[in-house]
């Protein structure tokens, strides 16, 4: 061990730092397609929130880069650990602290995973909302990325769950931001800010998130259309009718029957249907009340019937939660198939449509197959991009992210920035703004250690 | 005119720039209590962003302090001028640009009030859901603030409900950040940072803001209890319930009686009750159906009464609409009785009961009295402090900010720090985090021309 790894040993224990090859192969990535693996040259699990600011400010000394890690299920490369650095891993600390039922938040630390916080939560009849379909994320991956999901439509992302956190800086220093609060107007708002910076600004070592009631009743309406932009058009009167569903979801026919196929779920659609479908809509309803569910999901049903949809099927509850476990898993299927790039651009919700209709226009125009699905609801868009040549996808990609931001959206809805769309943003976003992040992240990590890929030095 | 004053007026127009004498007595300060009028040395009135950018090139080059003012209804003196600076004001930029009823959001100009974009919103079936109470604010002024308001606990607060918006910084750059999105992982989020900031950090020239379906149907119940205590008890068994409540009040007997009698409002409560209760929660609910309101009220008076309440009064829509204004409208009541003070501390919710005994023998300690309501939901504590003599005053209010702080919460719920409070904030906040804040603003506005009374620079 060098004289840099001897320090980290001091401070987390010999047994919980790991260096050079002795580190396991699975901290060299997350889930990014693209992203090559890179081993790092320490790994290190943290016990305390001392510890982690501890480790920050020996690195910041060393000028070690540090990469924060939960689960690594991030699917643009913001785990990637830098040549050089050091991984903080947060499996240790995975403790749910406190469910406190009088203030509806849960304290965890930042190592929990998804599921083992909705288990908890369960249990006092309460949830936390934000489902980025992947369970075994972890609670401090998604403040990282903003993580955001199928029920954003209804609850908001992560940044709209997290009331406060515990945050070790590059200093050394802990600060604690917002609290079992929900209004606060004394001070920036470093909550929000931390919220969605990669690890790029501060690192959360204890979160405080929000937490809604449970509901016990459910239903989902799927319905085919004959074309995406006749599902997409029936959404905001979906949206304005104030049925409030959890669950806006475009499948586009591709998709459905590969996530179909994928977990071999048979959903009844006749297939006359299926022949002539473009694209599904699947909304989800949930209540307090199965008597109100039922008068809802009719009206539901009446709205997307009379907004063109060739049927609507009301699953039930089998189908239903097989149906949005696959949709949420839908990047394994598209993985399983061999799909070269995922991305889930953002553009306003009315401008799915033309987002889609040029999207297609571009892949066609370099012989690239794209299909997809996406958060109707959010005009979030995931797509699977077929093009191995990296260079025409490079251009592809490019394309795509300009047409998205030119339609008011952003390269991404939840997965992140992270280091493979990193030049992309850095490429098509404002100079003005991207002096002024820079700015903002040397107002927190003067040394540049931070998960530097993200949003590095200006080279100019 | 001097030079700077020619420089101004050039940018918006000779008519569109006062100074000195010229200026109106009024923008000498905002709405709160304690801060002594200071008239600026400039008034700009500019019609376009890019005349704002202008306006803070300009002021950055010549090291004039720049505070931005919408209505000034403000409560914290944010929006009280500098001595020689120049006071922005948005009452020319008054345009709700868009209704979008596609992606729910209105676009507008900063200088917009709430009662104009209430009318508008309301004329498509869509309500911006941000009610701090006084209907003349303006949304640029609830984004400097993060204004709050009743509503918060069903809706959230400015930061919430804020989606987008374009900013000018003192460099005379104009961004924009975010957009008519929901979701974004791209970067990290200037649209929550610049929320909050009280025109610290850029001044907001155009925002996007969230749209809600307007519910038909609300019903308001109001119930004494014999303690605060027993009242606030019940709060988490309402939220639990999953009724969604968009208005969780709690007022003393004091303050309701106040605020009844200076509207002249009889709201039907028996003597006997009034003579006993000491404080009455105040809980609406709304709906888009008339009798699941109905079901819903019972559900609720049910929950109420269980909970201890002497009583449970369904107000009628005149009645409750009277006694939710009046409540909006407490601040004047406390001013037309001559109170010396007012503040809104925010705590967990849960932590209502100890932070008002607390603060009750804080006032005693020093022969002040404390009477007032809140936001029960929310943790959200509005007091009146009666203590004329100034010294006590603020040493009364140092130890009340000082135990909302122990207690997790923060001294200003939805106010604002303001120039009233900064000297409390500066000297009750952890120093590495004011450090960290200080270092923020530098990255948006090097030569502190933006509102510096509110985080001023460190003098040692």
């Amino acid at each position: 061990m060098d004289n840099v790894a001897e320090r980290f040993a001091d401070i987390v224990g010999r047994t919980n730092l790991l260096v050079g090859e002795m580190i396991p192969e699975d901290y060299a990535h997350d889930e990014a397609l693209t992203a090559v693996p890179q081993p790092p040259a320490y790994l290190a699990r943290p016990g305390t929130a001392e510890e982690v600011a501890a480790l920050l400010l020996c690195a910041s000394e060393h000028s070690v880069p540090v990469t924060a890690r939960g689960s690594a299920t991030g699917l643009s490369g913001a785990a990637r650990p830098c040549p050089d650095g050091l991984v903080i891993s947060f499996e240790r600390m995975n403790a749910v602290l406190e469910i406190d039922t009088d203030n509806h938040v849960a304290v965890v630390q930042p190592g929990v995973t998804l599921s083992d916080l909705d288990e908890q939560t369960a249990a006092a009849g309460l949830s936390y909302t934000v489902y980025p379909g992947e369970l075994s994320a972890t609670v401090g991956g998604n403040v990282g990325t903003n993580a955001g999901g199928m029920r954003a439509v209804k609850y908001g992302v992560t940044r709209h769950n997290v009331l406060g956190l515990q945050a070790a800086l590059p200093s050394g220093e802990l600060i604690r931001t917002g609290g079992r609060i929900s209004k606060i107007s004394s001070g920036y708002d470093l909550t929000q800010l931390i919220i969605g910076s990669e690890g790029s600004l501060a690192i959360a070592t204890e979160v405080i998130v929000k937490l809604h009631p449970r509901l016990p009743y459910g239903a989902t309406v799927l319905a085919p259309f004959g074309t995406v932009e006749e599902g997409l058009r029936v959404v905001p009167k979906i949206i304005a009718s104030g049925l409030g569903p959890h669950i806006v979801e475009y499948i586009d026919d591709r998709t459905l029957a590969a996530i179909s196929d994928f977990i071999k779920l048979d959903l009844g659609i006749p297939e006359t249907v299926r022949d002539t479908a473009a694209a599904y809509l699947m909304v989800a309803l949930e209540s307090r009340d199965k008597e109100r569910l039922e008068a809802d999901v009719e009206e539901l049903a009446g709205l997307i019937l009379d907004g063109g949809a060739m049927d609507g099927y009301v699953l039930d509850g089998a189908a239903a939660r097989m149906l949005v476990e696959a949709r949420e898993k839908s990047f394994w299927t598209a993985k399983a198939v061999g799909v070269d790039d995922i991305i889930d651009v953002v553009v306003p919700r009315n401008e799915m449509p033309r987002f889609l209709r040029r999207t297609q226009d571009l892949a066609l125009a370099v012989g690239a197959t794209v299909v997809g699905c996406g958060h109707a609801g959010d005009g979030n868009v995931h797509l699977g991009l077929f093009c191995p040549d990296a260079g025409k996808r490079k251009q592809l990609l490019t394309e795509i992210f300009a047409v998205g931001m030119e339609l008011g959206g952003a390269i991404s809805g939840e997965h992140g920035i992270g280091k493979t769309r990193s030049e992309y943003y850095l490429e098509l976003e404002d100079p003005a703004k991207i002096a002024l992040l820079r700015r903002i992240k040397a107002s927190f990590d003067p040394a540049g250690i931070l998960n530097p890929g993200i949003l590095p030095a200006d080279e100019g």
